[in-house]
């Protein structure tokens, strides 16, 4: 089934199950005023929600309306954990060779992850409020929603534990990452709110396309309107969902509404040249992998960050070219724009 | 006032408000259920939280109970937001030169802060399950509860902001961290879910000793029952939780109930030598910090990271004498103990 949460009714919003074609949704007040609600006692909400689901696709929802992406907030306006992993090694590689270092070899056995903050995460089509001094990217990714997780818990338990999938738009800036990290205690201030997707989709819902606790379908990136990238999110995931929650719980247990990410969906390319999507390559999923490859080829970054006014739209397509989780499309504000914006 | 949180009525508890000599205590319901749903409207609630604070003091409480804090939780069970800052830098100063190295420029004006977890917090009494050879630490702090911090508040802005002041044992495990930290990306493993003081209370509950923006007591550590720290929360503190929260800020905004914390409290000691309890010192507020002492005086640590069955409790005093926010008091078990603890 395909969950939603709307900007009313407080700072969780109110959740609403959508149609599998996005057009339509209803409110469920009666099982569960907020996705963390339903969440918190998943086992006795989710058979009902998937009956309003079956309604809903069947033309037979009596509270029906039409579903406005541009209604929405985040899935989970505010969560008690966001723990993005780092799970495309060939962005971290590119990353190093940029740099002319290594890739130490335990990032092959142990996931990369940070912890995010999460108490206020934008929604899909708010702005991004940053200044371009501090080099304002995109990360497009996918992320899922668990139930509780045990301390200790397996990869398998883990992936048992995935109650729900969204991509996310983990905005970085760039340029407050090195001063941030060379003080050793990871991100702050270079990782501010991110967006997640209108729509959240149980792993059922994605068929075939979920297999070994990864999505299996192109990431569908654009910059102004202008393809930017379409990696296939199941390619090169060197680690699986499953693997990341396991990681994030192993000294700690994980409550549910948890969201763990994949880290920004990269593919190894068969050589740089053909990387980008105007080359016939998959091209990228955000800004840095261009720029790191422009600095590999050319000694210096030529694509510059983004500007107040641009924006990146973020969509997975199904095999019938339906929008699974709906579209985050982030345009890049500054401050008193958006506060004119907000009179 | 003073609010706590008991363990009955779901996964954020029971908030109830608590008497000034912490024998007494109220449920709340028609204000709020839980201490976040007060949090998210707190102009309306603590008035009428504040009512029933005088009612239990001047034994007018119609509802009044005995207060246990053995059957708290952490204030806030789950929370959107934990920042924990690293305001003393004289503890910064150690481990760097424990190492060797130079404490960077920057750190004197710009603080150390690192994104906690803030899922699924442990109770002030709850067991620490961890692996011995994890370097199961204890890291006394102080920390407070904010309400809604807009992005880039000025440090005078953040202070206004703060709602709740409460003690934390943010539980370290040290052997995780080098390897942690070598990766870059900040501690994740290393710190696994913190314990916060039975009760929290208002700035204005702590009179004189709340002044420019920071807690002026005493922070009285024990380890099994023996001192082992009482350095003064007001001194030597870099950095003000006004200037810790606008840090948390800048780039996002944060949404009423976020905690952000002090950092291990640590006291410049005259000389070296004189900073143990038993030389007439103020002591510590975690085992690292007595380790690095001991290897810059001794080439290596003498004192061992907790076992299985070691307790540290966490309190402070007002000038009476009472216990402010009561004690948090944390004993190290295994997981399979505690497994049979549960039973």
């Amino acid at each position: 089934m395909k969950l939603a949460t709307l900007k009313e009714g407080g700072r969780d919003g109110s959740l609403v199950v959508v149609s599998r074609d996005l057009t339509l949704c209803q409110p469920v007040p009666a099982v569960a005023r907020t996705l963390q609600a339903a969440l918190d006692d998943w086992d006795a909400a989710a058979p009902r929600l998937a009956e309003t689901y079956a309604a809903l696709n069947n033309g037979h929802a009596r509270h029906a309306r039409p579903f406005d992406p541009r209604h929405c907030h985040s899935p989970l306006p505010r969560a008690y954990q966001w723990a993005d992993g780092s799970a495309y090694l060939n962005q971290v590689e590119l990353v190093r060779k940029a740099r002319g270092a290594e890739v130490p070899a335990s990032f092959y056995t142990d996931p990369l992850m940070y912890q995010g903050g999460s108490d206020s995460f934008i929604g899909p089509r708010d702005a991004v409020v940053a200044q371009e001094a501090w080099g304002i990217d995109f990360e497009a990714e996918v992320a899922v929603v668990t139930g509780d997780v045990p301390l200790g818990a397996t990869p398998e338990a883990a992936a048992r534990a995935i109650r729900l999938v969204m991509l996310v738009n983990d905005v970085s800036l760039r340029n407050l990452i090195p001063a941030e990290l060379a003080k050793g205690f990871g991100f702050f201030q270079s990782k501010p709110a991110s967006a997640f997707s209108p729509v959240a989709v149980t792993p059922d819902e994605l068929g075939e396309d979920w297999r070994h606790v990864k999505l299996h379908r192109p990431l569908v990136v654009t910059l102004n309107g202008r393809p930017f990238g379409r990696p296939d999110a199941g390619t090169d995931m060197s680690f699986d969902f499953g693997r990341l929650i396991a990681h994030a719980a192993k000294t700690r247990e994980l409550e549910a509404g948890s969201i763990v990410g994949s880290g920004t969906v990269s593919n190894r390319p068969p050589g740089l040249e053909r990387s980008s999507i105007e080359n016939g390559g998959v091209g990228y999923c955000c800004l840095a992998e261009l720029r790191m490859v422009e600095t590999i080829e050319q000694g210096q970054p030529a694509t510059p960050f983004m500007r107040h006014g641009d924006t990146v739209r973020i969509e997975m397509f199904d095999r019938e070219g339906g929008s699974i989780f709906g579209a985050i499309e982030s345009t890049v504000a500054c401050a008193s724009d958006h506060a004119e914006g907000n009179d």
